[in-house]
């Protein structure tokens, strides 16, 4: 038996928000003070960093957990499965429902609850719940779903990565540029069929770690609410990735029993496309090798950083055809990487 | 091999919000009309359906992750385990860490990951994630450990259930007199011993129950902000739980293999007194018997509905002997049952 996605889904949103777009915001450094730079300089030396030109961003009508379900139906409709056989619905995101405009977040019910709802799915043995663990949230997911598999309490799950992370942004704060919002959607189940999730890695690092990434207030130092938004010390966080990721890999793929040279994709988190690159680069170099070109689709230039969203949406896309130059066939062992708050970080070996 | 709870914990915040604490309350219907009754009256009503005379919230300074914290390291002593020999932590919760007086909830970085970091655990493959799953989260995490440990991936769980509800309650609903704060943690793990989680089951209602439990505007009808408080249909979820929670409890049992003069005891989530003896009644008319004196400890008369806290500080009370005229000995077959936002229901026999 193996442990294999069956059907992929995601969700794009249509409104595209564009770096120009950001020419007129007010940004300031983290003490309040004034960049000496046009806004011009700050976009195109932030696009030069992440590689990011332009972003998605949710309508205001639409909820993280709607754009979670339109994720979920497709990956269902993929998979030509059933939807009441789904045994567990585990929803990975970060911030819960926040409407356009609010403040607070909303997780009661759980998004999960919610997309089930919205999916019509009458099985009440259909378990969903929300997992949270930063960006890497939908890759330990589909761990979670191999471990339900493999424990035999669960045949069939459905993983979903959703966030809508422009409605926690800080308007005065240049990171606020690389966030986007996005779903993506996996059935995993069991299969006949050889390969499937081979192996994985998982870790939790806080003793130094825990508030790289964090939730505070605006760099407006006039604006005094209590409003918190996403934030992140960006120079910690790559140099803690830099070190960490590759060897994550390294013993992830060591676990597989596959060589390095096996290796034909790796779908890795996108945050900050000098960053992936980097990463990837070391991640050879432990093995005394150069990159190989192709290896890393990317997708960041044109859809940001949409956390939990990032990993499946471009595995889907690339399973549809819709990246360029990218293929997996058939049999390919590629990887799925991700680093993010926490500070978590986690890796598959999975065999097409 | 067998899974075992080998240590447990739990944190009761000093604070002590008596009934009489809310005469001075304005309370209010849903619909924001005036309730034709003095407070005196309310307060008494309340106090005859629900069982709760007072409830605890956490002083002005305490987050979640604190007090979820402060359980953890009770649990971790009681094993008598090295923190940095643990697999998972599972943090159970639904509305992350909400400061005193503020309004939005902190999720990132995730609860487990904070508590992690509070415990001075340096092990990075100590994994942390959170669980969103209602209040029935605390037994679904205990579930997940199972299925982490039988599927090899972990040898060792801390499982957490933490919340503080003081911080999402409205004032003028006389539902907020049933909440209250509290954390329960416990290290479930491989014995040689025999018994341990010998059945479980879960279910998740969502094609009408979804919202039974959600998160409102205030009932007052002139305050006009944005602000969501933690609301419930009550009735609803009444008829609900007493269909389906003693079927559930039924359907756990049948799988476990023991009979209903095994179960020595019931820790059941307490929300409710009146809910709580019905639904066990109802059990226990499922097999036609009468529901045996003393099967169901109670700690809501002075605790409330510390929601993923209730079952965990209930289990650990009774094993720490807190608890007048209760006792689980070694060799007892128990179960423990919840339901919730979700809607969610679950269960599980131990056989301590």
């Amino acid at each position: 038996m193996s442990i294999k996605i069956t059907g992929t889904g995601s969700f794009i949103p249509s409104r595209i928000e564009k770096n120009e777009d950001f020419y007129n915001h007010e940004f300031l450094n983290a003490d309040g003070s004034t960049i000496n730079s046009p806004n011009e300089i700050i976009v195109d030396k932030f696009k030069a960093i992440t590689g990011i030109q332009e972003r998605r961003y949710v309508k205001s009508e639409l909820l993280n957990s709607d754009i979670g379900f339109f994720a979920a139906e497709k990956a269902i409709i993929d998979a030509k499965i059933d939807k009441e056989t789904i045994d567990y619905i585990i929803v990975a995101h970060n911030y819960g429902d926040v409407k356009h405009n609010a403040e607070q977040s909303d997780t009661v019910p759980s998004i999960a609850s919610r997309v089930k709802h919205l999916l019509k799915i009458k099985n009440p043995k259909c378990v969903g719940y929300d997992l949270l663990f930063g960006c890497p949230g939908w890759i330990e997911g589909v761990i979670q779903a191999k471990a339900f598999i493999s424990s035999g309490i669960a045949k069939r799950c459905l993983v979903i990565g959703t966030e809508t992370l422009s409605r926690v942004v800080d308007k005065h704060d240049r990171d606020s540029m690389i966030y986007s919002d996005g779903a993506g959607a996996v059935i995993v189940e069991e299969s006949n069929e050889d390969g499937g999730i081979i192996a994985h890695e998982s870790a939790t690092f806080t003793y130094d770690e825990a508030h790289f990434i964090y939730f505070g207030e605006t760099n407006h130092p006039e604006i005094t609410d209590q409003r918190r938004y996403i934030k992140m010390f960006g120079r910690k966080i790559y140099e803690f990735a830099l070190t960490n990721v590759p060897l994550a890999l390294k013993t992830c793929l060591e676990k597989s029993g596959y060589s390095i040279n096996d290796v034909k994709k790796i779908l890795i988190h996108q945050a900050n496309e000098k960053m992936d690159e980097a990463i990837v680069k070391r991640f050879y170099k432990l093995h005394n090798m150069e990159m190989p070109a192709g290896i890393m689709p990317m997708t960041i230039n044109t859809l940001g950083n949409s956390s939990v969203a990032t990993v499946p949406t471009l595995y889907d896309m690339i399973l549809k055809g819709q990246l360029e130059n990218q293929k997996i066939n058939k049999g390919d062992v590629i990887m799925f990487a991700s680093v993010g708050a926490g500070m978590n970080i986690n890796a598959i070996v999975y065999k097409h």
